[in-house]
């Protein structure tokens, strides 16, 4: 049986640039607000002194009861499909017991906040991928679990929320009437169906108000990114030892891929190979994002929050505006309006390259690898495989036959309806 | 990594006496209407000749694809929480990705049909597991698919439906009004919910109206159960090298359990046991039944058959009677009103033990492996949870340290209205 790396890798030392600094006047400021809110060694975890984080044990034996190392899938019966010579691998975050690649985060997390004494977990979620992960964690460490649900979706997904109580936590829709802030929102635009910046809001005001609550934070944040460099460590031992397959070689124009909301499945996956592209590797790295918040396509690159509260700094990002709401969609989880400050750099400076689709294509192509692999995967994982069938598309045209890795973020079970709606009812 | 068996094993020759007779008056004869719906190869693997049969390499590749072996879990935090200690085991066929063990037949008899150049699968459904595993079968061999779900079941399980038509199968409800049996129960009972015994009736009679099309069972007959020998075939070799575990070892009482509705997860799983137990090793063998159709332990032994439009023989077996409706509950892949012949002779001659449970207890024992495990699995699973736990009482009381196998059928994602009608809204 492999083994699961027993480290995270820190790879702020291979991006292409300094990170640009935050903007934080307010009062408190949202450094205050961070360091009252979250565990303190997930505020250090931002920036690690060290390139290697030894995983703490009771996480890693969390980890490998859920089935880490994940396996490598290789869609031979999607390449014949598809008629490629390229060779597709699907990293299979799906089986998680929790559904998604969020729990890989969620247990360290939750770990960390146990051992500063915090009882109680609070975060926001949009499709519900994230709520999941952080009930079933709470769940292991013996902490409560309250949970602020992206309206739309929590409205489209009630299976979503059924899994979340079955496990004991609370969960609310966003925008809130428990919260200043959402009721504020609600007071602006009483319809409003929620969005990740509605809910990071609600969530955080909520943690402020109770001593003993740590707010954990599903994406955006190099701590969480640091935690699913798991998947590109595992990929990279993978793709050698169990398939015989090297990465970057040139000319070949390997790819990896992964769909991005806050981008914490892209940075896991890409942020342990950035330093081999940077010497010279020939390796693609593509983020495939919603129509539906195109802000890496179609945004404008400046400061903005991530939340609608104040409660987080401002940060340089692609961003679609903080009035910008997200249309109601089966894609929760990519329905942000600000890219991260760390995907956004590596945008910038030429590192990343980023593609949108809307959701139709998206379940099209979740619909392809149902019917070829057996595979049903959430529709935000859909964005990754349909960025995957332009790549392969383009590498057909030049006789390439590249390696390229999907990361199937999610599954799609809970997602049924989405594509009952978009593809079935039609 | 493991490698999957390369023969299923025919246990036939390990039952506790001969199978009793058939009654088949009909006109045409149950085997003549057999012998035009069904392939003939599953026809005569019904009774194999020989102890093993090797797999085709056809399925075997697919089988691998989809993740076999799979893997066979320590329960580590449950018996913690129960503070037992017995070694519970779970065989986690929730993983592969039709979501239940039924894709293990569904792949054979798929291939089966297609290299006699059938090009529909009709079947049946209750819960909705098989009819996803057929539809993704046929899909892998380029088939049609059409399946009869009990009606109760898919109103309950609108989401199972939706995955069955992503992969291009055509589902109705049975009682049908496509079939003339379907609309003569019907006009007896109009609001039949449906049940295991109306769906097959349906769909043997669709598949009799269709030269090209193959009729093919979930469960209950001897080729299914060869098919399903990988469950207890994978066990034995799992307990031994990946956990280090003798099984049957004097006086500690190890058990292997499963859910029995048709059987064939119970039989997969015990099947290749039976020999051992004969020759006298301490394994004892249950059956966790339905309270909603308690044959195993509340029914008679008596002639009757498992459809009720009478195109399969009278079998001898543990029944309810052919008139009886179960209830509507969330647990349809153990609504049958007639347990097979071969489970029925396994129970009469004392090999099988059986408890029953009602929806509630089995859910709730499903939630405590969801709160301990994190492995939300399907309500019939959660039947044969319920019964460890019993098993665990019990060996607790008389110091025993058992080991104890779970067959954990089938994921429990798409069954989670159920559960919350049952757990929350009380």
């Amino acid at each position: 049986m492999q083994a699961m790396p027993t480290h995270w890798y820190n790879f702020l030392g291979d991006l292409p640039g300094p990170m640009p600094e935050v903007r934080d006047s307010g009062s408190p400021t949202a450094a205050e607000i961070s360091a009252q809110v979250r565990p303190r060694v997930l505020i250090e975890q931002n920036a690690p002194n060290e390139q290697w984080t030894a995983i703490p044990e009771p996480v890693a034996e969390r980890l490998r009861q859920c089935g880490r190392p994940t396996p490598l899938h290789r869609a031979h019966r999607l390449e014949k499909h598809l008629g490629t010579g390229a060779r597709i691998y699907l990293k299979r975050e799906d089986v998680l017991p929790s559904g998604s690649f969020k729990l890989n985060t969620a247990i360290a997390q939750a770990y960390y906040a146990a051992e500063e004494g915090r009882t109680t977990l609070v975060t926001e979620t949009g499709a519900g991928q994230w709520g999941m992960s952080v009930a079933l964690a709470a769940k292991m460490f013996g902490l409560r679990a309250e949970i602020f649900m992206v309206r739309c979706s929590l409205e489209q997904k009630p299976y979503r929320r059924h899994y979340m109580e079955l496990l004991g936590a609370e969960v609310r829709p966003s925008p809130s009437t428990h919260t200043a802030i959402g009721r504020k929102i609600l007071g602006e635009v009483p319809d409003h169906p929620g969005s990740l910046g509605t809910a990071i809001s609600d969530a955080i005001e909520h943690a402020l108000d109770r001593p003993a609550a740590a707010y954990l934070a599903g994406s955006g944040m190099p701590h969480v990114y640091l935690h699913q460099t798991l998947l590109g460590l595992e990929v990279a031992q993978q793709l050698k030892e169990t398939h015989g397959e090297d990465l970057g070689v040139d000319g070949r124009g390997d790819h990896l891929i992964a769909c991005s909301g806050g981008g914490s499945n892209l940075c896991g996956l890409i942020g342990p190979h950035l330093r081999a592209k940077a010497d010279g590797a020939d390796l693609r790295f593509l983020a495939a994002e919603s129509t539906a918040a195109p802000r890496l396509t179609q945004g404008v690159y400046e400061y903005g929050r991530t939340d609608l509260g104040g409660f987080t700094p401002e940060v340089l990002g692609y961003t679609m505006g903080e009035r910008f709401i997200p249309p109601p969609n089966h894609v929760g989880g990519l329905r942000n309006h600000h890219s991260s400050a760390l995907v956004s750099l590596l945008r910038r400076e030429g590192v990343l390259d980023a593609v949108a689709f809307d959701q139709r294509t998206a379940l099209e192509a979740g619909r392809l690898l149902l019917q070829t692999e057996g595979l049903l995967l959430a529709p935000e994982a859909g964005h990754a495989v349909a960025a995957a069938l332009d790549v392969v598309a383009k590498a057909d045209a030049q006789n390439l036959e590249p390696v390229i890795v999907v990361l199937a973020s999610g599954a799609g079970f809970l997602d049924l309806q989405g594509y009952s709606e978009v593809l079935l009812d039609a």
